[in-house]
């Protein structure tokens, strides 16, 4: 998607050999202009899969979330969280994720009446390198005989295998954007189809 | 506000004395049409105060600035974070907060460069109990010498001190719902204006 390889070469910054800093207009500031552009290419692409929610985890999905699913007609978010409130009912699904981030192993989960039987899920997330998250988000639905129709990533590091995972699985993926390495700071694009 | 008022009865939770349960449709599951229509009414409140940016905090107030951000002809979103990420460049700004629903002290934080001195700030959250959030957020524009022009709320807690605190200081504050009471698991709201 021209808009967000545009940001990302504008303004993202490459760190070390794997670390994608775009926080200035995705993950910590964000551009919403851009972001409601990226929920409509989300829809594009996806809306013949009729979705019927939009499944992320906190926190840096859920703005993603939130543009996709009203560029689909409003459809219901859900986002899994990743420590337990005093909310919680506890009758949730849970699925193991470690971040590489925070260099933490979480469990993400879910009230299993905000993931029903039979619904057709949309996952959304922000990035997408080993697919810890998205592979424990599928894990929720597994558990929860909910569909994955379609995986929508922000940005895809083609240099870790997630991505590759997912379309030899069969998985209907799309990233907008995809990076091909980080080389002196500078981040390398992959050209689109 | 009517939707979000008729959300609260007809599907929130009240829990003992304090807590007010709504994730159901805004907290963990979202209802995205209420919340697009949430933003638009924050939106009609703050827009000749002239915001900037909105400034929430993770996570549960992302998807709440975001759609306010949209109605107001998408300016950018800021989110303070709860924890310091590597990709965290250390020249932050921070304030302490105390969580009420988690029962943990927490520092919230944001890049520097993401909060211009001198900018206008329209502060959005989901929950406005004792104002501890509001209040770390406000420390935060406070530090960056930048002008909080609002506070928008979705649901205020009536029976606890920090929406009255907020107006006696002047605050320009906009609940879109205020809870007076939760009484036998009933939500008891306060009438509108």
């Amino acid at each position: 998607m021209e808009q967000l390889r545009k940001a990302i070469e504008d303004q993202g910054v490459g760190i070390g050999l794997d670390v994608v800093k775009v926080d200035m207009f995705l993950n910590h500031r964000i551009d919403t202009g851009l972001l409601f552009a990226m929920g409509e290419a989300w829809a594009e692409e996806f809306r013949s899969e009729k979705p019927d929610l939009v499944l992320t985890v906190e926190a840096s999905g859920i703005a993603m979330a939130v543009a996709a699913a009203h560029a689909l007609g409003d459809i219901p978010v859900v986002f899994a969280k990743k420590s337990a409130a005093v909310t919680n009912s506890g009758d949730v699904v849970e699925a193991p994720v470690y971040s590489f981030t925070h260099k933490t192993q979480n469990h993400i989960r879910v009230d299993r009446k905000y993931l029903p039987e039979g619904s057709r899920v949309l996952i959304i997330d922000d990035f997408l390198a080993d697919g810890q998250a998205v592979h424990g988000l599928m894990s929720l639905c597994e558990q929860r005989k909910a569909k994955v129709v379609g995986v929508g990533i922000a940005i895809e590091k083609g240099f870790q295998p997630g991505g590759e995972e997912l379309r030899k699985a069969g998985v209907h993926l799309k990233s907008l954007a995809i990076v091909d390495a980080i080389e002196d700071g500078k981040i390398r694009l992959r050209e689109e189809d």
